[in-house]
């Protein structure tokens, strides 16, 4: 490795923690966060708890399993809160957590520029062609 | 589609523009820039321009492939700025474009959030356990 590009993964280590190494904790937390869904699910849990059914409803083109399976993902990172009411039948509902309403924050802030920018990244589309 | 979910997709549309709709471009934007490398190729970015071979370093993990395809979609949306140095052998630049750096603070707040906050996931996933 040379010597400028260990400066350059120096710098990038002490101001950003290690999301820039494969190996460490943080790069599979931003992997979970950023998957295809998760910012979604995030975002539109951040009004107040959804339950299942109408979180898929919101989210337009989410399957199934895809859904099912990135609640239990940020359920596990300790993001999402899943709560079952013992009613028949059982009702299912998913709620921001503290941690996840923290991080919901970075997530609507990046939602709110690219809804404001989409013209901007049209235009840079259009100058290429 | 119930009254409830219709209220509350409408509440996301007015508040977060379409990118929960799979239709609407926000949505390719977003899919975009959370893309599995696209976040550290931005931030990798953002103390100054580097070359690709200095960029692959950084990033540990990133194939060559997965890495120029994470590069083209960015200078396609306008957030990369791709410059070619007629050297021989030529040298590759890449640098934000003006947009890049808007969205990347967005990004760069994430990344530095995850940086302090991994040991809440940690404690979130032992307590599960």
């Amino acid at each position: 490795m040379g010597e400028v590009s260990m400066q350059v993964t120096g710098v990038m280590a002490r101001v950003r923690g290690d999301v820039f190494d494969s190996q460490c904790p943080e790069r599979g937390v931003l992997d979970h966060i950023t998957s295809k869904w998760a910012v979604l699910v995030l975002v539109g849990l951040r009004d107040g708890p959804l339950r299942y059914s109408a979180l898929r409803r919101a989210i337009g083109g989410v399957s199934e399993k895809m859904l099912a399976q990135t609640l239990r993902t940020l359920e596990t990172d300790g993001f999402v809160h899943r709560e079952v009411v013992p009613t028949a039948p059982p009702q299912v509902t998913y709620s921001l957590t503290g941690l996840g309403q923290e991080v919901t924050v970075h997530l609507a802030g990046l939602l709110d520029w690219i809804g404001t920018h989409i013209p901007d990244v049209q235009r840079a589309r259009a100058a290429r062609d």
